[in-house]
C-alpha cells in the first residue's frame, strides 16, 4: 500500500464535514434538518448576477487570465475605490477560486515548512487546513467567550513572534466570533508587523456585514503596510454566491504579488463564469447589500435573544459576519452535534450545528461551544432554537449531565 | 521587506506567460498575433453546455459538495462506464477546479518535502509548478525529438526509483509531444509501480483526441493498480470549456481518496456552474467528440506537413492531444519567441509560440524547440506557418545563424 504523505495525514477533518453522513442519514429517515452549521446563506444571489450568466453570448468558455480578466479586476478596482482605497489599480488584485485559494496563495507565498503564523482563536476552522497543506504551524492567541471573544491586548500577539513567524492572520469581522477590530487594534498590529517585518493577512470577506451602525476598518487603511499587508476577499458572502468560487487576494506589495502570481499561473485560470456573475453583481452593489445587512441584523437580534433565553446558554452578541460562537450546557460539542443528527428529532425535525473544537488550535477549548450561522429565515431560526432548547433538555437527561 | 518563501522562489515562471507582455505590446502596435502557444482551442463549447448555463433557474449559487455534486459525479460515472470501467461509482471521483487542482491534490496526497516524482520529458511545463508548490523534485526520463519522442525502454523508469520516489506522472496522450502509450508500456509501468509500491498518476485529459484510428489506453485498465493509480481528468479540452474549471481526480483507492478529500474540504467547494455545464455536455458526448476529433485530425495533418516543409524544421507527427513539439533552426527558443512578438511582423501579423525550455527539467534540452498547438482553424494555421517560415529566414539573417 503506497504511503499517504505526512502532509495529508496532518490535515484536519473539517468539523462540519464529518457530520455530513449523519445529516444524510437523518434526511433518509425523513427528518428535516435545519442547517445552522455552515455559512451558506439562503439569501438570493443578485438577479443581475444570475442574469449575466443567463445572457452569456460566448461561443467558447475560454481560459481567463491567470490573474483574472481585466473587466472583473476593473470592477474590483471601482468597488475598492468606493471604499476609499483610490490608489488601487487592477494590478493590485489576483482573482482566485474563492477566498480559499487566496488564502492558499498568501500562505504559500510567505511560508516554508515549519514556519509559523499567529492567529487569534477561535478562528475559521479551514485556516488549519490551509496551514497544514504547507506544513505551517498555527500559534494561537486566545480569546474567550466570557469576554465576548474580546481580543487580548495587542502585545499578546507580539509575545508569540519568533524567527519562524511569517504572518498574523486575522478575520475581520470574525468567523466564528463576529469580532470587529477597532482602528486602534489594527494600528497596533500594523506597528508590530513593521517592527518584526512580518505580514498581516486580513480576511475581510464579511466586510459588508457589520451591525449597529459600526464600521469595518480594513488593513488597507494603513499605507505604511504597503509590503506588509494582504487582504483576502470573496464574492461568496457579499453576494450570496458561494458556489461561483470567486475571491481575490489584494496587495500593494510588488514582490508579494509577483510571487503569488506564479501560483496563479501554475493553475492556469480562475473561473470565467463566476467573474462574469461577480462583475455584474458589483453594478448593483449598494441597495442589495443594504437590504441584506438589514435582514442579517434582524436575524442576529432574534437569534441572540432566543439563545440567551435558554438556561445555561451563553451567546455574546456578534458585531459582524453571520455567526455566533455559543457555549452550551453540554459535555462535548462533537458528540452533541452528532447526537442531534443520529438520535434526536422533535416532530421529525432537528438542527445541525458546527462543533467549535475545530476552531481552536487546542480542540479542548471548544468542547462546550458550537458555531451557529444565522443564514436562515427568522421563522426557521425561531423553530431551530425551539428544537435546540428541547434537545438540550433531552441530552442532559440521557447523559446525566 | 518581508521574505518571500523559498517555495515561491522555486516556482518556475511559466514559459508562455512571460511572453504575454510582449504579445500585448504587439497588439497595441496593431499587429495581429496568431496564438499557437496555448491549449485554448477555438472549437465551440457544446451548445447543450452553454444552454444549461443560460437556463439555470437557481435563486442562490450555493456551495457544491466538496467532492462534487452527485448529479455531476453520476454523469462522470456514466461516461466512465461507457469507456468500460463499469466498476466505478460516484465515490471514485473527486471533482476539482480543473485538472490543475486534481494534480495538486494528487501530489499533496502522496508527497512530502524532498520527495521525488518521475516524469518522462519533455513534459507539461506546469508539472514543474505543482511539484515546486510542495517542494517535490522532478526526476526526468528523457525522450528526444529525433525518435519522435519515443519513450525509452520502461526499465529506464525503474532505474530512477529511489526511496524518495512516490509516483510516476505520465500524460497520455502527451502534452507537448502527442505521445500515446501502448498497452504494453502501461503494463510494464504497472508492474514497476506494484514492485516498488509507488503510484502512477496518469494525466488523461486529452484522451478523446487520438488519431489515425488508434486507441488510448487508460491506467484504469489495470485493476491490480487499485491502490496504485490516480487518473487526472478534465472537461477543459474534451468540451473546449477551459474557463469552466472543471476536472476530477479518479482513484479506486480508498486510502488515497480519503486523504485527498481533506484537501477538497479545506477549499470547501468546486465550481457549481461548471458542473452544471459539464453535466449537460456529457449528454451529447459522442457526436460532438467525433466531429472535433475529425477537425483536429485535419489540422494536425496540415500543420505537420507544412512545418516539415520548412528547411531545418523537424516536426514528428503527434498521435494524440493537439500539440506538436517542433525543432527549429534557431539558437534559443525563448529569445526567438520573444523576438517574434517584439521585433518582427509580416504584413502586420506575427505568431506566438511556446518555447520548450520550460518543458524539460533541464531547460537547455528545449533550447531549439517550441510547442505549437493546433487549436486554430486550417486557414489560420496555414497563414501561421507562412509567417513562421518568413520569420525564420529573417531571424537567421539578423543573428547570423
Amino acid at each position: 500500500m503506497p504511503k499517504i504523505s505526512e502532509r495529508a495525514q496532518s490535515m484536519p477533518a473539517s468539523p462540519v464535514r464529518k457530520l455530513v453522513p449523519y445529516a444524510l442519514q437523518a434526511k433518509q429517515k425523513g427528518i428535516k434538518v435545519y442547517h445552522l452549521n455552515i455559512g451558506q446563506p439562503d439569501i438570493e444571489t443578485p438577479e443581475t448576477a444570475l442574469n449575466a450568466i443567463r445572457n452569456i453570448d460566448l461561443k467558447v468558455l475560454e481560459y481567463a487570465l491567470s490573474e483574472g480578466n481585466i473587466e472583473y479586476r476593473k470592477a474590483l478596482q471601482l468597488y475598492y475605490h468606493s471604499l476609499g482605497f483610490t490608489d488601487l489599480t487592477p494590478d493590485n488584485f489576483i482573482v482566485t477560486n474563492g477566498g480559499s485559494e487566496a488564502l492558499n496563495f498568501a500562505i504559500s507565498t510567505l511560508c516554508d515548512d515549519g514556519d509559523e503564523v499567529i492567529i487569534p482563536e477561535p478562528y475559521y476552522a479551514n485556516y488549519n487546513g490551509f496551514t497544514s497543506t504547507f506544513n505551517v504551524n498555527v500559534v494561537a492567541v486566545p480569546s474567550t467567550i466570557d469576554t465576548g471573544f474580546a481580543l487580548p491586548p495587542m502585545e499578546e500577539f507580539e509575545k508569540k513572534i519568533t524567527d519562524k513567524t511569517k504572518a498574523i492572520i486575522i478575520c475581520n469581522p470574525g468567523n466564528p466570533t463576529g469580532y470587529l477590530y477597532t482602528k486602534e487594534e489594527l494600528q497596533k498590529l500594523a506597528e508590530i508587523a513593521l517592527k518584526h517585518d512580518i505580514v498581516i493577512i486580513s480576511d475581510e470577506v464579511y466586510r459588508e456585514y457589520v451591525y449597529d451602525g459600526k464600521q469595518q476598518h480594513s488593513i488597507l487603511e494603513f499605507p505604511e503596510l504597503k509590503d506588509h499587508a494582504i487582504v483576502i476577499d470573496s464574492e461568496s458572502k457579499r453576494y450570496s454566491m458561494c458556489g461561483a468560487r470567486i475571491g481575490c487576494m489584494i496587495t500593494r506589495s510588488e514582490p508579494i504579488r509577483n510571487a503569488a502570481i506564479l501560483f496563479a499561473q501554475a493553475r492556469l485560470s480562475p473561473v470565467l463564469l463566476g467573474q462574469i456573475a461577480a462583475t455584474a453583481a458589483h453594478d448593483n452593489d449598494a441597495e442589495y447589500i443594504r437590504s441584506v445587512r438589514e435582514e442579517y441584523t434582524k436575524r442576529r437580534n432574534l437569534l441572540v435573544d432566543l439563545l440567551n433565553g435558554i438556561p445555561g446558554v451563553i451567546c455574546p452578541k456578534p458585531k459582524g459576519a453571520f455567526y455566533c460562537g455559543v457555549e452550551l450546557p453540554i459535555d462535548d460539542s462533537d458528540k452533541f452535534a452528532q447526537w442531534l443528527l443520529e438520535h434526536y428529532s422533535h416532530n421529525n425535525e432537528t438542527v445541525m450545528v458546527a462543533p467549535m473544537s475545530g476552531f481552536y488550535s487546542n480542540p479542548e477549548l471548544g468542547k462546550k461551544q458550537v458555531r451557529i450561522a444565522y443564514v436562515l429565515k427568522e421563522d426557521d431560526l425561531r423553530r431551530s432554537v425551539e428544537i435546540l432548547n428541547d434537545a438540550l433538555q433531552k441530552y442532559k437527561l440521557e447523559f446525566n449531565l
